[in-house]
């Protein structure tokens, strides 16, 4: 673990807004910082050249996935997920329990153990905590996840305390189970927005002292206020010199929101899922590529932005490329969603820098409503 | 056309290979050449800056395709191909005709109109020999093709008589059509792999006196060796100091087949749809990515390749990308197949220039028999 640091440099003292860096044995990151996707080892449609330009820093990739195929003994011979996708930058890997949960079929769960069908090929797969950081040493991200039961959002009370209560027993047994010394094992709180609950999930994975904390269990459903409000008080429950990651968000204006509250890390696919769906995220808001108005648009997607597609592309030859359905405008709009999502970050970490989070909060939104 | 010229600077003392340079409102690219297909404005799953990179000069695109999305009309607007595309390059397309008998449900042929059902949308579209270069006048491209009839290979031979004769016709009312003074517009050569055809399609063709000719009807279901034979009496039919475009052709061996019998410029969809297939073209032959055999791989796909995928990825996480359907699959294998054309055509003009094109044959075939 001496590899890895985190160094808070300054804290808003408007908000809970803060900057940091983060040392990882692949480089330091600034935060807060917003992960791009790798599902299966690959941010989709993105050469690892494209996304260092756009100024990303650290990925994220899926265990689940992975360990499903390749499988994860293949990536070890392939030299470990660094050398497998050629990204020489920090990567972060989840811990396949929230696809578990989500996208596989569950057989049989026990106290310590899972076992579900694969969703690919049906095949049966068992997994206990020591297994899934087994799999993510053998992955060899530089920062690898507790596996953690996330129930819906609206699970009742029961069985949201058991999943808090499964998650702490799990999260123990993960630590007890990691063997690198050079990768970071995060903790997650799980408990939906409920304040009891969360405190419940700080109060038993902190005598654990992980070297950071994940805030799971947001942004599976629930309404964006409850997401917000429930970051209000659960923030403040996590160790304020660790970094913070909540998993799975969102949309610029959640993030923000997040940082407000003092959020590091953030992961999520939107801005390359809405790509291929031909949505562009643009600081003039959402833009719909395949509207028939972009059709003999001769001006960049984004007049405001200095990526690759907007440099290159008129909004009518993307719309053409969706139209036709071909790679390129799935390409194209990837390099802008993420590249816009880097650019956020950039400047919400410099509005901190300067005092005014708040007022970057307030233009985003304002900007938001404008017409692209 | 005082913007085009062909300068011949070299013919090899043992073949008919010829170095060339041919001068284009849009730069100068030495022959032989090949060149990437863009199909819709687009080659599939390649940025243009990835093109320049490889040292693609030239590219082509569909009128067909274009004409029917997004409309000639839209990418006109749109300033044309080039700022369309982004290709500052120069461009050649197509006229449409081997689209229009190969793909769409033809209507109506009469002396000089064919009337055909889009294969996209079943709308009616009504092509004639003026029509087709009003087209591609709006399109933009550096050099354009006349409407041809390109009959099956193995059509008797009235039919192809009677192909020939059409085509020749078209010709000059594609001829007398042209508006545009800063497009060459090429003639295409029909006649199958009949001597007296080609000859009677020649003798009508050459007194019009086009800048360059095209080779058409070939690579459409005859046997390699007919094709070579074909263009044994073919080729020495064509003025030697105008380019000679064999169209739609082909695998490696084919293209160097043909410069060894006097051809200059290429295209073929061959290495990008072999790509999106998995299928690698490299040095030592084919490499079905997707065989069990590359899992562990930790080898590039082709040791003597220095394009970004062999600079960069394993066999093994090229054959991962694929198993699970990544975009990143078809586009690595996309930038390595077309940079091996392009490293093919860089290596025969050396060859050439040596007085070793026959050698390099003999090479390129020895090496494809290699285990790759
Ligand atoms: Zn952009
Ligand atoms: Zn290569």
């Amino acid at each position: 673990m001496t590899s890895f640091a985190f160094h808070l440099d300054y804290t808003d003292p408007t908000s809970r807004a803060r900057l940091g860096r983060f040392e990882t044995p692949h480089g330091v990151v600034e935060t807060p910082i917003f992960m791009p996707v790798g599902t299966r080892g690959t941010v989709k449609g993105i050469w690892p050249d494209e996304l260092r330009e756009m100024g990303a820093k650290m990925i994220l990739a899926n265990t689940y996935h992975l360990a499903l195929r390749p499988g994860e003994s293949v990536v070890k011979d392939l030299g470990g997920l660094h050398a497998f996708m050629n990204w020489q930058g920090p990567i972060l890997t989840d811990s396949g329990g929230y696809q578990v949960f989500s996208l596989a079929e569950l057989r049989q769960m026990d106290r310590d153990r899972v076992v579900f069908k694969s969703h690919v090929d049906g095949s049966m797969f068992d997994l206990t905590p020591a297994r899934a950081v087994q799999i993510q040493e053998d992955l060899g991200a530089d920062v690898i996840m507790c596996l953690d039961e996330c129930p819906p959002h609206d699970a009742p009370a029961e069985k949201m305390q058991a999943a808090v209560d499964r998650t702490t027993r799990w999260a123990a047994l993960c630590r007890d189970a990691q063997k690198r010394p050079d990768q970071a094992l995060f903790g997650i709180l799980q408990g939906g927005t409920d304040q009891a609950m969360r405190e419940r999930s700080a109060e038993g994975l902190l005598p654990l002292d992980f070297p950071g904390y994940a805030i799971g269990g947001l942004s599976v459903g629930e309404a964006p206020a409850d997401m917000y409000s429930t970051l209000d008080f659960t923030v403040p429950l996590l160790p304020e010199h660790k970094p913070r990651y909540l998993m799975g968000v969102g949309r610029p204006i959640d993030i923000i929101e997040a940082v407000l509250r003092g959020v590091d890390m953030f992961d999520c696919v939107m801005p390359t899922r809405n790509a291929r769906n031909a949505t562009a995220f643009t600081s003039h808001g959402l833009v719909k590529m395949r509207n028939l108005r972009y059709q003999r648009d001769t001006r960049p997607l984004d007049a405001n932005c200095n990526c690759p597609t907007c440099q290159q592309f008129s909004r009518g030859y993307l719309r053409h490329l969706f139209q036709v359905e071909e790679m390129l405008g799935a390409q194209a709009l990837t390099v802008h969603n993420l590249a816009y999502y880097q650019q956020v970050m950039r400047d919400l970490r410099a509005a901190i820098k300067s005092n005014s989070a708040q007022e970057f909060r307030l233009d985003h939104l304002a900007r938001m409503t404008a017409d692209p």
